[in-house]
């Protein structure tokens, strides 16, 4: 096993009004029971002593300067890598003046990654609108960690839960763009990251995709339109003759199906909702969103930053702790096979 | 009770080369353990003998002439009521000599609910493309239902399964025309035909319903798409105005998740896959597609004509089986209130 296996997850403190710290604590409690690998978390120290305390959990905070020290201390309690905030957390209320320790969690969270001295990142949700106004100029996380990875991502957001992975190739953009910018090209660097990162992070010798058509019936030969047969169907050929085992372009909503499923390992989506409808609707708590083609593993659980229950003890951690199972698992296949 | 409630079902055929007369006979196998409501096919007679054998229940078909001999019959055989192909059939091959038969029991359902001798009509999955060869000049059932009903109609899709309802604005149209067409006076007028049939069809007397938005987080105010605020929210607003129970734009993936499924009656959806695919999802077999807006009740399974499986028993009924359930209650929750 190499040193990098044994390293600790690191953890981002996400939005410090949100319920990032809340669920992180409720992940650590739950060590055990979910044999959750050692992970460290990246906050403010006063804001995890004050969130424990709503937990009655006022000692569970331990402080730390290095990753190494994790793995002594996590089976009795959760260690918190300072990342000081300058302006007190007003639970529901994000402030613009956090927005910098914010992005530096993450920065040194991707660099313990990079070093080796953390095996995998995972992201709790942050603000864009607060990061914005702080001069963030990155869609989201995902973009702004291939920045972070500059020269060697080619980030693509993968959806788990549960018998169903998907991965959309559009995302943050409005629907009528979306269709506008299928591109052959893009389709078939999307699928062959998913299927490098399905041999590699999965420990799947030969995985099976399914490619979505994007118009209803898959565009039934044209006559529903033309996207399906002149995009689309080229892309699933050269996959096909590059060796990869894949089908489509299939109607997006007969794919979904239990009978489908278990057909394929991961569907490839063209567009944001496409991919995100079927995992919500299957399972909501224990969704995962994971970052393939970077050179890191980053998982981040698959909802918001829930400012409205920030502050009340009533957040669930069921996809953190998700999130947190997968960094792991996919951490061990990486380092297993590199 | 009145008289219609007492009329039978009428179920049609659909393509005759496809499976729709196997699961019109295994449904009727089931009549008593799913306690079905009397039901007569509008079929060929030796194509229904011919089946019937092929699933050694070769005595099961009884000819009738009238619906109203159906309630006596019904216990003992499925009753059949005439509607001759010219062509005979070979499985899993459609034969455009026989399309107008196939239109002609649909026409017949039609009539007889119309009339009040059938309760509600059922309809098997029809090969579009080999009535298109024959002329049928629509693009699908629904469209010919509603000329049927001529004057009276303004049909509106639902998919139901346990626990679902959904209704596409948009249906058989590319995916960019449906954005385009997309339109605040229609999402008002499919909702409202969907409130009432929610009140008239399934007793649901204060009915709430969910509208889902267009674009990657619902627009994410405009940031991801403009359709959300500018089309789709005035709808809700007029709805509202109205004194329907609304909510919306909503994110269409997380307005599919359980949490949120149980907070609604029914989802009004833009286009065909947004509404398809948290159904097809969440079950296959048990999905069932319902015409609101309609003078009849109408259901029909949420497959296809399956002409690969066709003549070899085993076609699953499960889709029809509900289909006939749903146009029972249907039927009889119409007739309580009218």
């Amino acid at each position: 096993m190499s040193a990098s296996t044994a390293a600790p997850i690191a953890l981002t403190m996400g939005e410090p009004a949100g319920i990032g710290v809340e669920i992180a604590i409720k992940a650590w409690q739950r060590r055990d029971a979910r044999e959750l690998p050692p992970f460290f978390l990246l906050a403010d120290i006063e804001l995890s002593r004050r969130v424990a305390g709503l937990l009655d959990e006022a000692d569970a905070v331990a402080e730390i300067d290095s990753p190494a020290q994790v793995a002594g201390l996590f089976p009795h309690a959760l260690p918190v890598l300072p990342t000081p905030l300058p302006s007190p957390v007003r639970f529901g209320k994000p402030d613009p003046d956090n927005a910098a320790a914010v992005l530096s969690a993450i920065r040194r969270g991707v660099d313990y990654c990079l070093s080796g001295e953390a095996s995998a990142l995972v992201t709790n949700p942050i603000q864009k609108s607060s990061l914005y106004e702080a001069g963030f100029a990155h869609r989201g996380h995902t973009e702004y960690l291939a920045e972070l990875c500059q020269g060697d991502a080619r980030p693509v957001m993968m959806l788990a839960c549960p018998g169903l992975r998907t991965v959309p190739v559009t995302i943050h953009v409005p629907l009528h763009e979306a269709i506008a910018s299928l591109d052959a090209a893009a389709i078939v660097a999307y699928a062959r990251i998913t299927a490098d990162a399905l041999v590699s992070d999965f420990g799947i010798e030969r995985p099976r995709l399914a490619i979505a058509g994007l118009n209803p019936h898959a565009g039934e030969d044209g006559a529903l339109g033309d996207e399906d047969r002149q995009i689309i169907k080229p892309a699933v050929a050269q996959l096909a003759d590059a060796g990869i085992a894949v089908r489509g372009p299939l109607p997006a909503d007969a794919m979904f199906t239990s009978q489908m499923r278990a057909s394929y390992d991961a569907a490839v989506c063209m567009y944001h909702d496409q991919a995100l409808i079927p995992i919500k609707t299957l399972q909501f708590e224990a969704g995962v969103n994971i970052t393939l083609g970077l050179p890191l593993v980053r998982t981040s659980p698959d909802h918001g930053t829930a400012l409205g229950l920030a502050g009340q003890g009533r957040a669930d951690a069921g996809s953190l702790i998700t999130a947190i199972v997968y960094a792991g698992l996919m951490a061990r296949r990486r380092a297993l096979r590199g």
